[in-house]
């Protein structure tokens, strides 16, 4: 049976810093890299956190396939945009610096485009989008990523589940920060279903043959996610619309690799991830305190709106994540021992040894 | 029974403009919104098309709660970014002058985005966002409306259908055009299945007291449409998060209404609608052809993905609707009897008889 043992989230982003720099990555992106992993496991999305840490990062980097030195080059520049290669670094660095150009440029032209090519897996959308709420921006973040989705009516993997991540300031209310895959459910959770030896949700995926299917080993066997929405009945082509839609902005746009094209983590070759970042500053739109005070308007009414039988609150999106983080910025971030054993063996390889001590 | 009749696009688009020019619309500004109308027919949408000549527009025009003359003002501006007014204008003609306004300075700064607050509804959001293709540019066009959808763990019409339109060229191929509602099916098809006595599937919508149903009367009569994906198994909650994005956008951003507040047709007051506009200049990230060669690469890659059984076809966003405006141009608009009656009735009020010749 695992376990869950709970760590301090500075001793971790701190490993994670020490793992990276004895593979080569210089300290400052280390730490950029190590905030976006450990930001995802304290939001509660740990499917994107340190439980990647070698298998999406570390192996690749010391097998040549992600250099280390994240070279970022521009392609093309002009005040409101920018179109940069990303060096086939590190996801977690390429994205923040896009991100961070594409916001400086925004808090002079009043919005910014940033593409990227050449990236690799930048872990979790919503962490680019949310760097625009301190400057009063709306942060936008897409990425492109390794086919799992079956467009409407077809039966194979073709499309990443490509995430859509917007983030919104509020006034005295939390910030609206959406970060969703355009799948019903990300490949991680079937993954979830399977080592539990649990069923999953009639409507989520289809088989190698194009059957919806219950048995999650068909669906990591050569089957299909399904893009949300679902079946045509429940318009699912809308979900196959956004999936592509990101990567026809992140990947096309970007002149990065797309559709079956872009690279799995275990591939042996360039993974070419495309993402798109946009920043927009409200104050050229409407006066920040009168639109902050809507937002908080907005959320308010949501909340209050009367709620299903056996429901007692309505969640603005972010919200989950915000008080996830709280608890384990309070409580320490728990890790299955199985994910602790897998972080041991990868850190006696890279001849950082885990040895943290558990929150008492 | 109700009976199909054919009318050629060209005569009920002619016809349109005499309507809203007995109701001091400026011929220019009525040739504009019979456009944006009648294309929505042509493209198969008829639900957005002449059927809401009067119930929409109208009407509203003959009791003074739109302003015919559409007097667009500009509330803020720099060389990408654009606030206006709409005046409580026809919402197609605010519309259509907000995004010819966004292309222009696209075409300078490489992308630009316009907002519009105290505007009417203004038909299909896509054919703003397609305005942006013979441009080889990428067009973005959002609006919000009425609040028909409850958010995800509530019981009650809070949020609009907020539909979202991106227009994105292609080379040989047609270019990608998705217009989706942020709702599973939009009002107008509960209406229909009404009309015809059929039920309608598990899952597309909720009754007054926040349950599931399969009546569409129960719907209409208090009940709330649920948002893409449905319930939350199969993360309706994303589908909530995308109306509401929306809204924040073409609603809170621009200073329009939002949720709860934004106008029905039937109110006696401004409806305030927002809309949000973008326009994205390819070339200032990738040379067209590339980008071009690109879309058709991936269009054809997904023409060809192996279908599920009992399918021979896999669909690209708007292809349906350009093949049915082809077909609608050479054979005529079809329209209920039904409608023809209503536009009878509509035209004898404003002293405009709707009295074309049926396609032979």
């Amino acid at each position: 049976m695992s376990e869950l043992i709970n760590y301090h989230a500075k001793d971790l982003k701190e490993y994670i810093i020490r793992f990276f720099t004895a593979l080569n990555v210089p300290e400052i992106d280390a730490s950029i890299a190590a905030d976006v992993l450990i930001s995802a496991d304290l939001r509660g999305i740990n499917s994107h956190g340190i439980i990647r840490l070698n298998s999406y990062y570390g192996d690749r980097l010391r097998e040549g396939l992600i250099d280390p030195l994240s070279p970022l080059k521009v392609i093309k520049e002009s005040p409101a945009t920018l179109a940069l290669d990303g060096g086939n670094g590190l996801g977690q660095v390429v994205a923040y610096h896009a991100m961070s150009r594409c916001i400086k440029m925004a808090d002079k032209a009043g919005l910014a485009i940033t593409t990227v090519r050449n990236s690799n897996h930048f872990g979790i959308s919503g962490y680019y989008a949310m760097m625009a709420l301190p400057e009063d921006m709306i942060g936008i973040s897409l990425t492109n990523s390794q086919p799992l989705i079956a467009p409407t009516f077809g039966s194979q993997r073709t499309i990443g589940t490509n995430p859509i991540a917007v983030a919104i300031p509020a006034g005295q209310e939390r910030p609206y920060v959406l970060d969703m895959a355009t799948s019903i459910v990300p490949i991680g959770k079937i993954a979830v279903h399977k080592k539990t030896g649990q069923s999953i949700p009639q409507g989520w995926a289809i088989n190698q043959r194009g059957e919806l299917t219950q048995d999650p080993s068909e669906v990591i066997q050569g089957g299909a996610l399904l893009p949300l929405g679902g079946p045509a009945e429940l318009r699912g082509y809308k979900g196959y619309g956004l999936s592509l839609l990101v990567d026809l902005l992140s990947g096309v746009l970007s002149g990065a690799a797309f559709g079956n094209n872009v690279g799995k983590p275990s591939n042996v070759h360039n993974a070419d991830v495309g993402h798109f970042f946009a920043a927009i500053k409200i104050e050229n739109f409407r006066p920040l305190e009168f639109f902050k005070s809507d937002m908080d308007d907005y959320i308010r009414t949501l909340k209050g709106v009367p709620k299903l039988p056996g429901q007692d609150r309505i969640y603005i999106h972010g919200e989950k994540e915000f008080e996830l983080t709280e608890k384990h910025l309070a409580e320490g971030v728990p890790l299955l021992t199985e994910v602790i054993d897998s972080l041991q063996q990868a850190g006696k390889a890279v001849g950082v040894p885990f040895d943290l001590t558990p929150v008492a």
